[in-house]
């Protein structure tokens, strides 16, 4: 078999660091989500792009597919190797390169998690700003166009990778993009790379922009009478240009089980959670400007974090909100869908998806980074529960197919991967083949990613 | 031959809007730069995507090269039909579709001037913030990822360009991008085809986003001992993360040009013009702060204008500073630069091309989108003099060169066409080559925009 024949001959550049143990095997079998077991024939632990380099003209030569790895937390089972062949494990590619404080950026390499990264960062005065929740790697990130709580205001991996290095399907290594904050110099395919799931190539290095630690941070909750009113809340702000830096919707079932999971006693109804960044002066005259906002859509009971660790504790229960789901429910699997329309279609949206889980038996709590249109369902499904599963695809079907009814997509953030390639065609039309016809152009014999964002992988 | 077919089969659509008159011809074989005349061969006033559809069907099946018209105000060539066949003037397709004042956006044709979007924008308290000078087109900017004074604060047409109408080259009309403010779903074809320059596909429908009038406006000018100083405070403000609506730098000459042109006296000193947006408050503090750090490094001769008619003289000045620089040349051609770099290099650059620059005898006033790192020297070519061409040709040589070498990029908005071929291979390597397979499987017979951006064409 011709993927064996690969497998023998990486096994001569990596040695030791290709594996091919069932336990290895089956760590690399399964994302953070509902899809089912997929076992790769070996997993690759690389070291450079050069390696990378070398595997690509390998398993080019004899079509053995290469599904890129990160941390294994994408949504839409983007790492999973759905045909077999070779995981890339980027985790040795960690490193951070450079940090430039003057111009605001840093180079590394893309198994570096975005944690690790602000870690790293804690003593410049600088962060990097996309923060999806969980702790995922930078390169994992870039791929799936990440985003999260702080894009409405420092925008998405779209806007914050500047450069790439990437490995093409034939080994070639190219660069993208430059340091310089914009160019006119020939298509964007640092753009184009960015989203493009592992499917055009493998991000061996990016560049990315980092942002100034503001001056002053302050956080605050605030809950609502109903869903409506937190949303139009929402829209008002975004309306009067007020630079939010999060700006986060939370369902009353969702306050339900983090007051549970963190002990917290927050009113069991619709939430904001919002943060303010800025100087000391423009922070109080955005929060004063909010919080005059919500109060005129009977926003209540104002919770302020001045304090670092104050503010930590609420970002804790907001990002960790999946985790207190699951906890509520133990033996159930959750769902998580994510849709993103155009902000003046959200309450509508919000509200129907609201009535339309409350008419099935399954729990469906709500949240998401309203600013940008972007919201998310956590669908809990009954282990092994057939009749669940297809309750769950029924109502995350009818919240992608609202979504594009109302102009918007049927992922924010999560991205394609192998779950919502049956939208590629709904929401692109015939843009869809000029994808496909993109992908069989740099990837003639479909060893990246297969089965992942295209038509005919 | 086969463009005269295609030019019958073109004329049986499009009637009297086929134009094939010596003066029409005239009209669309220049645009706003040093480059010689190319005639098309005919000139088509398209008045929908419909009929661009039907053209591009024609133009496939003879090979007949197409080429967008906007304004012609591009300035490296990008839409000289130079290898003949038909221009599509757009001009006819000027009409704006929709405004969303609750979703800040806005539906648009390609062939709308952004002066004139500004105008139906007045009453909404929005504005369309991309403003590269010249009252360019809508899709014009888009193809060339234009940007401008304001693009420090609110994006260039790459941030600003939500979704596209685009017929392809065998004439299919696709949508990319939606008016959700993000999106994980697949290739990002919008990003792609904005800055592609025509040869990826024509542009007949944007939607933009828009911005909110800010409520307070401010505007400054100052002037400086040295370049140096000037350049170091703007770095040191982007460092402080002010969120400065623009920052440009104006060298001594351009001052004493503009002082020729509009009568002003400013100092015969390099100056920065600036300009502060937001809420009173926050524009009092960030203007308080600018002053300190420009104070700070021997800025002086604080000017402000916060009247509305004030300021609209200052950035009049700026933005006619080119036509000054003109003026004060009658018998000279411009050779209009344009470079980006990491900001930490703007100094360096700067400084580097002044002293060039000074051991010639070519005039090349200097100023820029300096808070992007971007900035140009406009080399005036006595008319028909070869040896002031070469040696400009020469001075915008090192610029493009020494901007690579720093990190940065050839052109930060006036895009390739065909001046900065030349430059693609040295700046991509072989990223140029993945530009060219994309192309080639777009347009496999190289209709669109021959002659530009990519290899072989």
């Amino acid at each position: 078999m011709t993927v064996k024949i690969a497998i023998k001959l990486i096994k001569k550049i990596l040695k030791e660091r290709l594996k091919e143990s069932p336990a290895i095997l089956r760590e690399h079998s399964v994302n953070e989500a509902h899809f089912e077991e997929f076992l790769p024939d070996a997993v690759a632990y690389v070291n450079s792009a050069e390696e990378v380099s070398e595997i690509a003209k390998i398993c080019s030569s004899h079509e053995c597919p290469i599904t890129a790895w990160g941390t294994g937390t994408s949504l839409e089972g983007h790492s999973l190797a759905v045909r077999g062949g070779i995981v890339l494990n980027m985790g040795n590619m960690n490193k951070v390169f450079s940090i430039s404080t003057e111009d605001m950026d840093v180079i590394v390499q893309p198994g570096l998690t975005r944690e690790e990264l602000n870690k790293e960062l804690k003593t410049t005065g600088l962060f990097f700003s996309v923060d999806p929740g969980a702790n995922a790697s930078i390169g994992g990130m870039a791929a799936t166009r990440a985003s999260g709580t702080t894009t409405l205001r420092y925008g998405s991996m779209r806007e914050n990778v500047l450069a790439l290095q990437v490995v093409l399907a034939d080994g070639r290594i190219i660069r993208t993009g430059s340091r310089a904050r914009k160019s006119s110099a020939g298509y964007d395919l640092t753009k184009l790379l960015v989203g493009s799931e592992g499917t055009l190539g493998i991000i061996t290095e990016l560049t990315l922009r980092l942002h100034a630690q503001p001056d002053s941070i302050s956080a605050a909750i605030c809950s609502f009478p109903d869903i409506e009113s937190a949303v139009q809340t929402v829209i008002s702000t975004i309306q009067m240009a007020i630079p939010m830096a999060r700006m986060e919707f939370v369902d009353d079932s969702t306050i339900i089980a983090c007051n549970q999971y963190f002990g917290s006693e927050m009113l069991p109804r619709p939430h904001l959670f919002m943060e303010f960044h800025g100087t000391k002066q423009s922070v109080q005259e955005q929060a004063k400007t909010v919080k005059e906002i919500a109060t005129s859509y009977e926003g209540s009971d104002f919770v302020w974090s001045l304090k670092a660790e104050e503010r930590s504790h609420l970002w804790n229960s907001r990002h960790k909100a999946f985790w207190a789901i699951k906890n509520k429910y133990p033996d159930h699997n959750a769902m998580a869908t994510d849709v993103c329309v155009p902000i003046s279609k959200l309450a509508e949206i919000i509200t129907q998806t609201h009535d339309d889980i409350k008419k099935t038996n399954i729990p469906g709590p709500l949240l998401g980074h309203v600013g940008d249109g972007n919201f998310h369902a956590t669908l809990l499904i009954r282990n092994g529960n057939k009749e669940d599963l297809e309750t769950s695809m029924k109502l995350a079907d009818n919240m992608a197919k609202r979504a594009l009814l109302l102009g918007g997509t049927v992922t924010g953030e999560h991205g394609i991967g192998m779950g919502k390639i049956k939208y590629m065609e709904i929401e692109h039309g015939e843009a869809w083949d000029v994808m496909t016809d993109i992908k069989r152009i740099l990837d003639p014999n479909g060893i990246l990613n297969p089965g992942k964002l295209v038509k005919t992988n």
